[in-house]
C-alpha cells in the first residue's frame, strides 16, 4: 500500500498529524514518581520515557523491535564539485553498509537495531537544483513514499539516517529555503572540504534559491526542488511514523533538514522526533534550536549514516529500561523522602 | 592481597602513575584514520577508542568484561539533617540493589555491565566530621582497599558509583578541602532539599573545613578526614585501576569528588578516567573542569549509584565497536578523500 498516494495525501497528513496519548504520558509520569529514586534524579531519561509512553500509547513503552533505516541518493549538483568524495562513493558506501564495514553496521548492533539500507535510484542523480527542480513531482512522491514504506507499524522506533555524497549542500539550500538566513548560515565542510570548497557551497546555495525564489514554497515544493531523493524519503519516514505513533531518533544536519520544509508548513510536525545529537556540522545547532529539538548527545560526530542517532539509541534503550524494571519504593520498602 | 599494605604504598602509588601505551594509542589513531568515513568524523568515539587502546595497551580494545563497582557507606554527618531521606535509606537502597530493583540494576544490564555492590559497615557510620576525622587512618585503609579489590586486572573497564546518604555534604567538603574555593561554591540540593537544607549544609561543611583547617593536607589525610568510606573506597578503585591499566568511568559529583584529593596531590591521577556525564547537582560543572575532563554526556541526571557513568558505558561499548568492526576504504573498496 502507498501511503502517499498524491500530493495532497501528504499535506493532508502534515496540516493534520496525530497527537501523543496524554493519558499514556501521565501514567508514565505517575510511574516515574514511584520509582526507588529522587523524583526527577533520572533527568533526560525520565523524559525520554514519558515521551515514548505518549507515542506508543502505552504507560511502559518498549523497544522490542527499532530499526535504523538509511537513505541513499545521488546529486545533480555533485557537479559543481561541493564534495571532498567522488560521487561513486554514494554507491559504494551502500555496498559497505549491505557488507556489514560501515559504522552504522557496528553502532546499530551495538544498539540493537535492525538495519534497513533504502538506495534510491543511484544510478540516475537528481537534476542540479541550480538551473532546475532537483525532482519531478512524481520523483519526489516516489521518494516520499519509500521513505514511508520503510516504517512498519509494530516499529517501537525508528532511526532515520543518509549517505548522498554532496548532500550537506541540499541540505543547506532545505534550511534556507524553509527557515530563512543566508546561505553562509547554512553551509558547513559536510565531509571536510576546505574554506575554498565551502565558499563554493555558498555560492551554488545562494544560486539554487535564487532559481526557485519564486516557485511555490510549500514542504513539498522545496524538498523536490532542493533536496534530494535521500532527504525526501526521511521527510515521508518521519510523517510516516507520526501517523503510525512510531517515535523517531533524527541524526544529524542532513537528516534533520530534511523536516525542515515540514517544520516550516507545521512547526509541531516534529512533536513525535528526538534529536539524537547535535552534529560538528556547522549548521546543525541552529537548525536544532529553529525545530525545537534538544540534543540527546554532543559527541562531535559528523558522519551521518544515522550514526549519531544510533549512538542515542542506546540512551533510550537505558531510559525504558530504568522505566520498566525498576522498584516502586512500596515494592522495594525504601523509605520515600518526607 | 592487599593493594594498599600502608598509607606510604598508597601515596608511593598516587606519586609515580601508570602511563598510557603511546604506541598502541598511536596504532589505534592510524586504524581510525583509515576506517571508512571521512577522518575525525566519528568525534567523541575515535576518541575513546584511543584512550582505551592507551590503556588497554592494545591496537583494538575490547569491551569484554566491564564492571560496575558501586560503594555504599553511612555518615556520621547525617545527623545535621543535611539530606531528604533518613540514614536507613543506604542499606534500603543496597537490599534495592540486590534484588535488582534499582536504576543501576536496568542500566547496568543495559549496557552489559556485571555489577559489583560493596555496603561498606553500614551499621557503623563514619564520625561526624564537624567535630572529628570521620575515619581513623585503619578505618580509611581499610575503605581503600575495599575499593581496591573491587578492580580486577582482566576487566576491560570499570564504572564506579556510589550510594550513602549525605555523601554529597562529604563530598563538597571533599571538593573545597582540595581544591578551594567556598563551601557554597561546592554544596547543591543533593538528592533534594530544599533552600533551607542548601544552607544547613553550607553551614556543616564550612564548620569541618575551619575544625580540620591545620591538619595534614595530603589525599589520604583529606579522604580520612572528611570523606566517606564509600568515597574512600571510589579512590581506592580509581588507584588500582591505574596500576592495572583499567579503564575509569566515573559518575555524578560525589564519585568525582572522592578523585579531588587524590589530584590535587598529582593532576595526572585522573588520567586513565573518563568523566561518565556531568550531573545537575550543582558542583559537578566546576568539579570537572578543576579535574580537567570532559564529559561525555550531558542528560541533567542527579541520581548518583553509578547511574549516568552506566549509561555513558553505552557510549564507549558504540565507540569500540566502531573502531573494532569496521571496514577499511581498502577493504570496502571505498574511494578516499583525495
Amino acid at each position: 500500500m502507498t501511503a502517499f498516494a498524491s500530493i495532497a495525501d501528504f499535506e493532508a497528513a502534515l496540516a493534520r498529524p496525530r497527537k501523543a496519548d496524554g493519558k499514556a504520558q501521565e501514567a508514565a509520569s505517575a510511574r516515574q514518581m514511584s520509582l526507588t529514586k529522587p523524583a526527577g534524579s533520572l533527568g533526560r531519561l525520565e523524559e525520554i520515557a514519558i515521551f515514548f509512553a505518549g507515542w506508543q500509547s502505552r504507560e511502559r513503552p518498549r523497544l522490542d523491535r527499532a530499526r535504523a533505516a538509511i537513505f541513499a541518493g545521488n546529486h545533480g549538483v555533485a557537479a559543481h564539485g561541493v564534495s571532498a568524495f567522488p560521487s561513486a562513493v554514494t554507491a559504494q558506501m551502500v555496498a559497505n553498509f549491505e557488507t556489514g564495514g560501515a559504522a552504522i553496521n557496528a553502532l546499530s548492533a551495538t544498539a540493537g537495531l535492525e538495519l534497513e539500507i533504502v538506495a534510491l535510484d543511484l544510478d540516475r542523480p537528481t537534476a542540479d537544483f541550480t538551473s532546475v527542480p532537483a525532482m519531478t513531482q512524481a520523483e519526489c512522491l516516489d521518494a516520499l513514499n519509500a521513505g514511508a514504506e520503510a516504517v512498519e507499524p509494530d516499529l517501537d522506533l525508528i532511526v532515520l539516517g543518509e549517505m548522498g555524497i554532496a548532500n550537506s549542500t541540499a541540505a543547506a539550500a532545505l534550511c534556507a529555503r524553509s527557515l530563512g538566513g543566508t546561505a553562509a548560515d547554512w553551509v558547513g565542510p559536510g565531509t571536510g572540504v576546505g574554506a575554498e570548497g565551502v565558499t563554493r557551497k555558498v555560492e551554488v546555495v545562494e544560486r539554487a534559491l535564487a532559481v526557485h525564489a519564486y516557485a511555490g514554497r510549500s514542504a513539498f515544493e522545496t524538498l523536490r526542488r532542493v533536496g534530494g531523493r535521500e532527504t525526501a524519503a526521511i521527510a515521508g519516514a518521519a510523517m510516516r511514523a507520526r501517523q503510525l505513533g512510531v517515535p523517531v531518533l533524527l541524526d544529524g544536519f542532513i537528516c534533520c533538514a530534511a523536516i525542515a520544509p515540514m517544520a516550516a508548513d507545521n512547526p509541531a510536525i516534529a512533536d513525535h522526533c528526538i534529536a539524537g545529537h547535535c552534529s560538528a556540522e556547522r549548521g546543525h545547532a541552529l537548525l536544532l534550536d529553529k525545530l525545537g529539538l534538544d540534543p540527546l548527545l554532543s559527541l562531535g560526530m559528523r558522519l551521518g549514516e544515522g550514526s549519531g542517532a544510533a549512538v542515542a539509541a542506546g540512551v533510550v534503550r537505558a531510559a525504558l529500561a530504568a522505566h520498566d524494571r525498576m522498584a516502586t519504593f512500596a515494592q522495594a520498602a525504601v523509605s520515600a523522602s518526607p
